[in-house]
């Protein structure tokens, strides 16, 4: 859609526009020339200019629209400015257009599993709206689950690789999860696996985590899957202030074995810029012992008892079993995932795995779409 | 140091310990029954417990102190936990006791090229003492000068490689800073950089980066390193709302090319759980188009031109010409890096360059110190 300025005028602070569709809109001076076309590196289209030398009380000494529609702005040292009204449309900062651009995620429950977000294996390794087919249901859904993966031990990587690099950790470039001989986590044992979010122990666990069942045949092993976002906004409405205390009281957790000690805190549920819900980190196994104020000790065991609650409600849990060909890909910081005990004397269960971070499959989206070339 | 119990009591809540030093310490029933070394597992040493099967009014029968100094504590079911004196010491989570264990940064100026912090290659290569030194200087002061580097494309990957696997970004496991034609960054140009953190345009913006001096036969192009968290304490004692709004408003950053458009949203300045400052994010070239409230945009652009004006005072800047067999590594998120403009017409200028994330740092001073063995 084309937007077209029907109106402007401007005042000591900002140029006040109305668009063909009623929106209106404001652009302050300083922001228009802090953000001027003419002080992009011509090769790099990085910016170089600074507002630091820009005169902060800056103003127009006239405003106009051009023949294409571009608000045409001179400036005092004779300099004119032009930007396109899509461009102006894009970067409106208005209340209204800061809260269209912000997309709601689609909370689910148990219902979901009569109508799983899916794609094919060869869909997405085939073409790029295949992988974008994909990325959006991963996106919205917090996860999606790949059918008619190949067999081999590659395929996990192959398809993680169509969106980026993969995000090392110390398990590895990619790890394989079955039952071990002198594990180092317990995603390496048979035992049950609560719900939990991978490598809560870092500063940013991994974003993206794809899990690819490449061999099945034990009894048990059931996979869990439960959104996050949706126990944070059900603890939010059963206590205003459990859900504060996840917000601001960083929690510890901790990874360590014979080469690794990987330590971090950071509160269970963090918020965003705008104080929206941005990621959850809860992994019972690898807590550390509570490092808060005496006082707080008792009410953050009760906020963390409460997610818990909710956290295991069978009505929030997606439950299936995963066969040879499947594969699950998730937000690891939004999804928690879980599996059922096994026993690994029925026979083998082997999931491949690796991870790939958000900003990797942001941009792989932008790119598909086409959003890269546009300033 | 082995720490002695002298005196123990308790109440509903909470044990009350006094140790042979006079520090006192408090723990709470259920933050004691929630660690429990029972609950571990055995082989991963990861939780197996949770404080959800824990009744929250939990209170001992009866607390002692066995012959080694440990802490019994016998619970209503009859099981009894004990606590070694040196583990409890460690988690003590008074606020005396978690405050010593925060570590303050030394904070610098231009003076410190009088007694720069580094560390000779062959140490470094050749012993986990002289890693484990060069870390412990890297971590203090935010950076070290590496010397005696070798003049291969690898050394500096090497050296990186005694810490951990490298981090992967869109533009390489590693990377070549020099002028180049068609250059997609104003780091691949001959322009003047203008101090800034790397990537700032990402969720997690690269925690070390190393920059090895390979080839430098061109005029100009010193290197400029300046303390972010001085400046940032600066700024809050210039304006403690310029600061505040540093450390709340989220400033968007993007990277575009043909192959990426990689985008994050987050405040220059970021405190951690504890509202310590643990993080800058400034890059004037990365800087998109401010996307805040109408009435936040004069604010905003104040406070970033103050932060910049601090960051600009020559009082504040360490200038060094780096020579070959030079290399720089230095934590990202605090000190922010550039250089002046250097004419390639006169000679190269080769920069070979690759990052390291702050948990592999982390963990590996606390393996070389023999942390990770301990509970």
């Amino acid at each position: 859609m084309t937007h077209r300025i029907s109106e402007h005028a401007f005042d000591d602070d900002e140029i006040q526009v109305s668009w063909s569709d009623g929106r209106r809109s404001v652009y302050h001076h300083l922001w228009l020339r802090d953000n001027c076309s003419s002080d992009l590196h011509p090769q790099t289209m990085e910016r170089t200019g600074d507002v630091q030398r820009v005169d902060p009380a800056i103003r127009p000494t006239s405003v106009a629209v051009d023949g294409d529609g571009g608000l045409l702005v001179r400036w005092p040292d004779r300099h004119v400015s032009r930007y396109a009204p899509d461009w102006l449309r894009r970067y409106c900062y208005t209340e209204l257009s800061r809260n269209e651009r912000r997309a709601a995620p689609n909370l689910w429950s148990a219902a979901i599993a009569n109508d799983l977000p899916q794609a094919d294996h060869n869909d997405i390794m085939e073409s790029d709206a295949g992988l974008l087919d994909f990325l959006e249901l991963l996106r919205g859904n917090g996860f999606c689950l790949v059918r008619n993966m190949p067999e081999d031990d590659q395929a996990c990587q192959r398809v993680a690789g169509r969106i980026a690099y993969l995000r090392e950790t110390n398990f590895g470039v990619d790890f394989t999860v079955a039952s071990k001989p002198e594990p180092n986590n317990n995603a390496y044992t048979a035992i049950e696996l609560p719900v939990h979010t991978d490598l809560a122990n870092r500063e940013m666990p991994p974003g993206i985590q794809f899990l690819h069942c490449v061999e099945f045949e034990a009894s048990g092993g059931q996979s869990v899957l439960v959104d996050g976002f949706r126990v944070a906004a059900l603890l939010r409405e059963e206590s205003r202030h459990s859900f504060d205390l996840l917000t601001r009281v960083p929690i510890p957790f901790r990874f360590h074995d014979t080469e690794w000690d990987v330590r971090w805190r950071a509160p269970m549920l963090a918020l965003d810029g705008d104080g929206v819900l941005a990621e959850i980190r809860y992994n019972n196994a690898l807590m550390a012992p509570l490092e808060v104020a005496p006082e707080l000790v008792k009410p953050v065991y009760a906020a963390i008892r409460a997610f818990a609650r909710i956290l295991k409600d069978p009505l929030g849990e997606l439950r299936l079993t995963m066969a040879p060909g499947d594969m699950l890909a998730f937000h690891n910081r939004r999804i928690l995932h879980g599996r059922s005990a096994f026993d690994p004397n029925t026979g083998p269960r082997k999931l491949r795995g690796c991870y790939v971070d958000v900003d990797e499959m942001m941009s792989r989206i932008r790119v598909l779409k086409g959003e890269n070339l546009l300033r």
